[in-house]
């Protein structure tokens, strides 16, 4: 299944046959003070900087969130989503938990953005997928719902299926809909990775929509973090994983997520890893 | 299914249940010139000392070859397993090509060995078969056959069958029998990878044996090979190899089998991910 976005004329396409689709994270001043301070006073130029070095690093896709708390949500994220939009053609993933900040956020956004996210909650889904709806957006869809993130792979189709079932009542098609099989903490379940996995693969199977995780929930609280997301990022792939809202200013992201695409034929006379090792070794020096 | 090796009273046990099973590579005096000299003179010091290198790193079982052109290969396999079974209380695999090497080998190891390994070539299972029957011992049986590699993971599957048939033939059940999928350079068809990677899925579907690769032929002739082997070997272990033959002492390669087990599952309350933290950390400073 192919979800289409697009910024004007730009498309992104994410499906199992293209290369894998990176969603650079770093524009969300969650955890990051500066970034959160300069964009509460209307500064976007760090955030824009992210933009740069995401997009230099392979970004296709680059979030935007503007959650800051005491802030005005709906004006500072229009705010930061039209200065990126000034600065990068690049399809966008308006990333908010508040509804108001996301329709602010649609409304000067010209194309098919993503939203970051829903849940499977009733009330999340009928503020999220009528404005999916009116601004042609995809949705990223997350796999917990009433009860909570679901215990077992089988359960977690079901939540899928209501996701994609009741965009269908909005109007939304399947393949606007990249479900999220959410990745909890191994340090807390040793069995957590390995049933997203399987859940992965199970919806992948199942209902053939595209599959995005934010991968670094699941090394929470261990140490050495960046290996096990690097490693989980490959699972995941193997698995059916199409997207993934990540970091690619982190060279171990960027190189294994090319490695990847590479190892399971998506990059045709090896061109793209070859280019990258280029660019790699031409920028080493000057660091 | 497991496969049970041992020496003496150390058992190894390959298992999709278990913990990923590390063979070290590294006793190979191929394209190791100082490693070929000593071996030929009967000094078996450097392998020792990989031996020992290869045990703190992880490896469960040591791979040992003797093959050096111009060398009597029987003597000189039978004494480096020797010399090796002195030293580490591991079970080996016996590499080799020449069935005399290998009879030589396997007459002086207390235990069940593994046996690296046979095709399914008729000529080859006639002469590798009897002696894994006579003494005992697993073997990796590598797809290809008389007419080489099979193009497609079906074709793959159809010749993982037929080496477990014709290994049940000679008495040896299906556990003794890893099979390797054998991953070809995606430098010169970047389907290569893929092709393997379904290949291990569909026979371990079909067959449930344990599946075995040496992950270091699928980046030859590109750049960064490490970063692209090591990618190889989480997106083959999310979908079922259960061993490879491969070198733990390359840090990238440990760490990232190790959050393998435990993004899999393998690594209860992730105590062999933070021991192995806590080694790194400690043994760092000292390097």
């Amino acid at each position: 299944m192919e979800t289409k976005l697009s910024y004007k004329s730009k498309e992104v396409i994410i499906s199992p046959e293209r290369p894998f689709t990176i969603i650079g994270e770093r524009i969300n001043p969650t955890r990051r003070k500066k970034l959160a301070e300069t964009m509460a006073q209307g500064d976007f130029s760090i955030a824009l900087e992210d933009a740069r070095k995401q997009i230099e690093a392979g970004a296709h896709v680059l979030d935007v969130n503007a959650g800051i708390p005491g802030a005005d949500e709906p004006a500072l994220l229009r705010g930061a989503v039209q200065a990126v939009m000034e600065f990068a053609q690049t399809p966008l993933c308006i990333d908010t938990a508040s509804p108001e900040a996301l329709k602010a956020a649609l409304e000067v956004y010209p194309g098919k953005a993503l939203i970051n996210s829903t849940t499977a909650e009733e009330s999340m889904m009928q503020r999220v997928f009528p404005l999916a709806r009116q601004f042609g957006a995809a949705v990223i869809g997350v796999i917990t719902d009433e009860n909570g993130v679901p215990p077992t792979p089988e359960r977690r189709l079901a939540v899928a299926g209501k996701l994609i079932q009741r965009a269908g009542d909005y109007g939304i098609p399947p393949e606007d809909i990249v479900i999220d099989c959410l990745a909890l903490t191994v340090g807390a379940d040793h069995n957590a990775g390995r049933i997203t996995l399987d859940s992965v693969a199970l919806v992948r199977d199942e209902l053939g929509v595209n599959l995005s995780l934010g991968a670094s929930n699941v090394s929470f609280g261990l140490p050495d973090r960046k290996i096990i997301n690097v490693a989980y990022l490959a699972l995941a792939i193997a698995r059916g994983l199409t997207v993934a809202i990540t970091d690619p200013t982190v060279p171990e992201i960027q190189t294994t997520l090319l490695a990847c695409d590479l190892l399971i034929g998506r990059d045709e006379y090896a061109m793209r890893w070859i280019k990258a090792f280029r660019k790699r070794t031409v920028a080493a020096p000057a660091q």
